[in-house]
């Protein structure tokens, strides 16, 4: 259990909240140019705008600020456009320092970025300290909720700016952003004549694909970065057992692999495994093919250097496990500063981490299985009443699987319109993802090469053609969708 | 104002919500052959679903009993459909007696025929006794929880009825329930293939239409059924408020018009007045082609026999308010039975009238107004802090009149499918409706002397070729659109 609820905090690397030190770290390096591309200044002022707590009920009509941000240096009032960023679940400055993408394109659309926030995250809070207090408290954090802020949001910024009145709206989003783009699309298709829908998994809910899917994709990102590499990981938890049940073996092992905390008991073994764990699936989502910064600070392809300590199964468990330790090292200490390693620690502590923990335990409920034959994982199974138990122990509520497919309409989307959904084929969320057209205005590009929404981040020199190619087509088609706004406009007038 | 609310309440002829005794005896009617079409039989089983109490938050996870009908006399399980009405603001008995047009099609579309009741309508009461006890028991009475309970309703059904899984299901509904049809459309398109959405004042809200439109049609309507019949009505108020500054004034009224409680100061004699406006409006909205027993039991076109009684404008104030008496008791007295007029008596006093009024103060703001020129009414401007002010008195809530634009896309909707909005031009909230053709596929139907939602009533010899011509449209449309499922399914096997 404790892996598959990691993994519901740690669904989304460029999501992933981050605690305050670690944010003002990340934006430091971001704007720095550490990946040799051309710095693209990036601008932009913070505004604030009250929304009502409760779009969908009346008790109550306490407003709270919604903070959002603009950067309008390359927008046109004539003929131009609005980029709009569906928040996910983090602070807004470090999703709108991490889409690139829409900061490469400005110019070319003309377009005013509109980065917005979304509730429960950031400075975003519905009830500010108080917002994570209870299940009242958090009544008010659901999807719903926050694509109708968006809506208000736009509707605002169009009376505020009246040269935005006319100008079409597009919605972008990676991870959950994505979900939220691509939903907003379909339920607010006045408001936005597309949407960019990055790496959403909106179908890695109920039964709608195996839940084993996550895992195998991490699994095969393993195996084609070096020989062995997932065999040799997938014989790890064994030998990590085996050695945990030697009388000093779990001196050995902490001394092994460099833990800041010596491992006590099985219950820390269990721990040791999902954290380990974790750290693959975090390193598959951020395979990025230049040095970067996200979740850690990492070399270009990381899975490959993580390859070359996984070369070899066939030896001794302790060789094996001390091999293990120096695949972590690149993840944990690529700076080479960490003295030990922390498995308490997670980027997910900050206040974001609750709201997503709160989320996947009420409507995004995503189901995770593994199975240690087509994946390199242990065998862990979906248990959504166990998974169950724990939300109501920790939230006091019970998730509803079954809702995201009725609100949103699971598989059967087609008659929608106008929708990109683009999926990295390393991505582990890919598989939840959209990756074949369903018509010809919903469509798919899958990106070979490309992990967790490389497409939405900045343009750099050693991107593959893949994403080059997928980043052409999806300006392509927002001109497209441009076009055809004002070509509407002007039948109406 | 007072007109403006008692309006908000009585705004849907067909929805007006019934008080217990005059639905028993409204179905007996029903049942039998007034109107000389070859009766139908009415064979329904009536069934349960427990639905979330709400859809939109996880605080709670109490459920109530939603009640619905199913019909299946004529479904066909290869290559049937599922004809969902979308219950409105009343009890789900009433609507599905006086909704004979599903009754009447169910063959040819094979069809099974299911009326899901509204939540806090009939016996759908989410907090049983408690369920308008205050604005936090109100809470979940919303247009989108309605939708929600649709949604699962229709899961439910496809569940419980294997057969129906793979079978299209139209959404139909008349005035609110036409809304909803077309709401559950827009929102929920992998629900429903389509919607049929009958005098559905989608647009009665903000400034999308005029706020004079309902009273105008009103007016035509009387002008058009007599000579002089309008200006008769237009010169009543004067000369009603003259008589009310006699002496003996407020007997004279009260005696002349056979009022069960004799006036006895100036509010006595607004609310007069709001009562009497109330009729015309009433009168415009089922001036059906042939005796019918809706608000209440009436005449063939009873505006064409009200007005006889109103021919001459130009008689003293006494003689005007005795033919004004004689056109009032058409509407209030048709059996004959009556022995005086009752302006206290609305058909409001049920728990269906709380529950609009409460939506009328939240959600459903319809601006309405008059001006005593395009209209016979006397001057009445839309005061929307007023409004707010009194739904804050009545109910402790605010309304928020943006809101149901923002959601559902006011003007902005031609990006749907599939919705077929049809509008009688008698009606007074055709003003308000879809009244021109917004795409090859979200189409409007007008049908001269059609009143409210005539083409969703069961087909008579009466029937004006008008709404002949409408079903027999609406029918081809269904059917294309159950065509076109069955194509698409067939494409996916």
């Amino acid at each position: 259990m404790g892996l598959l609820l990691l993994l519901a905090f740690l669904m989304f690397g460029a999501a992933t909240p981050v605690p305050p030190a670690l944010r003002a770290f990340s934006s430091l390096h971001l704007s720095s140019s550490f990946s040799s591309r051309p710095a693209v200044a990036m601008k932009y002022s913070i505004h604030y705008i009250q929304q009502k707590v409760d779009h969908f009920g009346f008790n109550t009509d306490k407003t709270f600020k919604q903070r959002y941000l603009i950067a309008d240096t390359h927008w046109q009032k004539d003929g131009g456009s609005i980029l709009f960023y569906t928040g996910n679940e983090g602070d807004i400055i470090w999703f709108c320092n991490n889409t690139g993408f829409m900061w490469d394109v400005a110019e070319e659309l003309k377009a005013m970025l509109v980065f917005a926030e979304h509730r429960y995250y950031g400075e975003s809070l519905p009830f500010g300290a108080n917002s994570f207090k209870d299940s009242r408290h958090l009544n008010f954090l659901t999807s719903e909720q926050a694509l109708a802020d968006f809506a208000e949001l736009i509707k605002h910024l169009k009376r505020k700016i009246p040269a935005t009145k006319n100008q079409p709206v597009i919605a972008l989003g990676g991870s959950y952003g994505g979900m939220l783009a691509a939903w907003f699309r379909m339920k607010y298709p006045h408001m936005v004549v597309g949407a960019l829908a990055s790496s959403a998994p909106i179908w890695h809910f109920e039964n709608l694909v195996p839940c084993g899917v996550f895992m195998k994709t991490v699994t095969k990102d393993f195996r084609e970065s070096g020989p062995n590499c997932s065999e040799t990981i997938r014989r790890s938890w064994d030998a990590i057992s085996r050695l945990a049940r030697k009388g000093t073996g779990l001196h050995w092992l902490s001394e092994a692999l460099h833990l800041c905390t010596p491992l006590t008991n099985s219950q820390d073994v269990q721990h040791l495994k999902d954290w380990i764990s974790e750290t693959w699936v975090n390193l598959a989502m951020v395979d990025y093919p230049y040095e970067s910064d996200f979740l850690q600070p990492l070399p270009a392809w990381p899975i490959k250097v993580v390859c070359q300590y996984l070369k070899n199964p066939n030896v001794s468990d302790s060789l094996l496990l001390q091999n293990i330790f120096q695949a972590l090292n690149v993840y944990y200490n690529y700076s080479g500063q960490a003295r030990c390693l922390n498995i308490s620690e997670t980027a997910t502590s900050s206040l974001g981490a609750l709201g997503w923990s709160y989320q996947a335990c009420t409507e995004m409920v995503m189901p995770f299985c593994s199975n240690g034959i087509d994946d390199m994982f242990e065998p862990n199974s979906w248990n959504l009443k166990e998974f169950s138990d724990d939300c109501f122990r920790q939230w006091g509520v019970r998730p509803r699987p079954y809702w995201i497919p009725t609100v949103y309409g699971g598989k059967n989307i087609s008659s929608h319109t106008n929708i990109i959904f683009s999926n990295g084929e390393l991505d582990p969320w890919s598989g939840g993802g959209v990756t074949e057209n369903i018509t010809d205005t919903l469509v798919a590009i899958v990106i070979p090469k490309g992990a967790h929404h490389l497409d939405l981040r900045a343009n750099t020199a050693f991107d593959p053609t893949t994403v080059l190619l997928a980043r052409s087509l999806e300006v392509r088609y927002m001109k497209q969708w441009i076009k055809d706004f004002y070509a509407s406009l002007r039948r109406k007038h």
